[in-house]
């Protein structure tokens, strides 16, 4: 078959890069490992930089994110027994939305599939050919089937493991990574929240996260060693340690419930500074990871494929190609902020195993500085909630929206 | 000897202390182990905080500093070959003010010899006693002969090496440091100044500063290893790494001249949170040393014994004690914040040795976002002119001023 672009990847950032050629009448045929249950169903984490919210309400799928989505107009910080709300409408003028990754999936996939979108789920020994050249192709395998895709242009959409970023010889790659020594335990639980707003705890034993999804199912988290194994915590002990970290002692706070998912997520950063080689351009966990810390991931698909869209839709509108030669330029700045961004909260609230006595009260300084300084609230406000996509450099302004 | 205050050291610290006292008519006595010459004519670095300036102008020490002192209204932060100005009065309304060291101790020192005060310069074998009591004592020797000092209170204004901390048992010190592995090369040479304002330069090969001192003798620093010898630097070698680092390639801009002096300085971080025990109290160096980076170390030797004097004043002519029991939380707070300050300033600006590529990038982007940020820059400049004294927890008037 033939199209234009081939994305390899259904998640935010393929169907949203698919959903914004469409818009333009650019044909692309997505490919997907997974099948659509698995990728609708899989509940994630979800929190929307301003940013995101405007393009989920510029290509039309605000509904259910307005129904459903919940508008967070700031973080509480915690530390040394005390609680800090960081109130971002005062600091920054914008806000955050908590609308999990799988919900935005369903909102794209519904958009596209309703106007016959080529979407092909369970696909597996995907190979891409010829990216150096101008004429690429992709072959996968669908229910033992090979297919093979003739087009332009290929995204790789598909996550850290996916095989595009690996099509790439590896002298080519200019990568850069760093592992953290803790890891997030995270389960899901059928309670009440404990807390409107996210609340991010730095306590001695380590850091903690109390999220929101719904009014009964909450997600939290726990720091603990990247090499801890997830049988070693109960549901009790997760239950205590939890209150240890994060209950303030004027009253219970952190209400119980039935534990129904729990697990260990290592904590990683890591760029592949090769987002464009050829006809293939990486975007979102293809190309880049951040550590959880700072709700950045979702995001920075998001902001990739924006430029990508708009570097496509001139080339094909306009016959121009310097946006879409720029695409690796103006991604990765924004990339590398947001790598700056989800660091700096990392270390901010992590205690890290093997730190000396000095780092430890200078952590503390950094929050006691934080919570007392307003520019420094406003740094973090601007950078949880979203920093502009600079599409030229020094220069702020948006295009799409 | 009796006296009500023993100061030990006519550093700024010690100088400025017994300087607030006697304009409240509290007795204190100075015990220098460097001769007066000495002190006066050695060559010193010096940025002066906006509460510095103030505080000097308050005390009626501003002649000298306004006619020989530059005002700065900014400094620039120079990578990848582009120099950033951070403007201060338009960040945070305040300013600094080069003015050295040495120059602060000739003001303060002709003041209080002006008025007559019991300054003892070149003693040795100073001793305390009795520090655990309301009736401590200082014993030293000055040409020979030995004096004994009865007080009320000792204020241990001696510098990092200086006999007062080491009095206090060392089970009951809580020391904080951190060693880096950079240290500077510093240099004063005769020529025209390199720029109007402070240059920090951030370079692969390492940190450059261009600081300044008249119009014809500038101050220079070149990161180097720790462990590096000054013999291994030529001026040759000075001069040329110092252009390869700072020259951005549009002129010639540094000006070489002759090296009058150059010595390579470790960078330390250290703070001993024991600033008051019994009836010692310690304050600037002698509790806290700063690497250079923040230009920090005079400037809170001067906001300690503001708080210092204040309590004393409050104990003597009011018989309250509150503040001087509270002095050394105050001072902390605020001793803490210049240290978070400091190591943020030097980890922004130094590539250390065995960072991984990842983490060179990470510092690139710090100094990215700190230039695309008003909010970035602004903490930036708050911290540079000078944080408040946190008098109480979270209340930042001054009592002083």
């Amino acid at each position: 078959m033939n199209t234009k672009i081939a994305i390899i990847g259904a998640g935010p950032a393929g169907l949203m890069l698919s959903h914004l050629l469409a818009q333009k009448g650019i044909d692309s045929v997505i490919l997907e490992r997974r099948s659509q249950k698995d990728i609708e169903e899989t509940v994630r984490a979800g929190v929307l930089e301003q940013g995101t919210i405007e393009l989920m309400r510029s290509v039309g799928l605000e509904e259910r994110m307005n129904q459903i989505g919940y508008k967070h107009e700031g973080i509480n910080i915690q530390f040394n027994q005390e609680r800090h709300r960081i109130d971002f409408p005062s600091l920054t003028n914008q806000e955050v939305m908590v609308y999990p990754q799988h919900e935005v999936i369903k909102d794209l996939l519904n958009a596209r599939q309703k106007e016959g979108a080529s979407i092909y789920f369970e696909v597996e020994e995907v190979e891409l050919f010829d990216i150096e050249s101008k004429t690429p192709s992709v072959e996968f395998t669908q229910y033992g089937e090979r297919y093979s895709i003739h087009c332009d242009y290929i995204a790789g959409c598909d996550g850290f493991h996916g095989p595009s970023r690996k099509a790439i010889p590896s002298e080519q790659l200019k990568e850069y990574e760093h592992t953290y020594d803790h890891g997030w335990l995270g389960i899901l639980a059928e309670t009440a929240p404990a807390s409107e707003e996210l609340v991010y705890t730095h306590h001695p034993n380590g850091f903690a996260l109390l999220s929101t999804r719904t009014p009964t199912l909450q997600r939290f988290y726990l720091q603990v060693d990247r090499t801890d194994h997830i049988d070693n915590w109960s549901d009790e002990r997760i239950w205590e340690e939890l209150r240890t970290r994060v209950d303030l002692g004027n009253g219970p706070e952190l209400q119980e419930g039935r534990i129904t998912s729990k697990n260990i997520v290592a904590m990683k950063s890591y760029v592949c500074e090769t987002m464009h080689y050829g006809s293939l351009f990486l975007a979102g966990d293809a190309a880049h990871i951040v550590p959880p810390t700072g709700a950045k991931g979702m995001n920075l698909a998001m902001s990739d494929v924006q430029v990508l869209a708009q570097g496509l839709i001139e080339y094909y509108q306009d016959n121009r190609e310097e946006l879409l030669n720029s695409y690796e330029a103006i991604a990765l700045r924004r990339v590398w902020k947001a790598q700056r961004f989800s660091a700096f909260m990392t270390k901010l609230l992590h205690p890290e195993q093997g730190a000396s006595p000095y780092e430890l009260r200078l952590q503390e300084s950094e929050l006691d500085y934080l919570v007392s300084s307003k520019a420094a609230q406003q740094s973090l406000a601007e950078n949880y909630t979203g920093l502009p996509i600079e599409w030229e450099k020094g220069k702020k302004d948006t295009i799409l929206s």
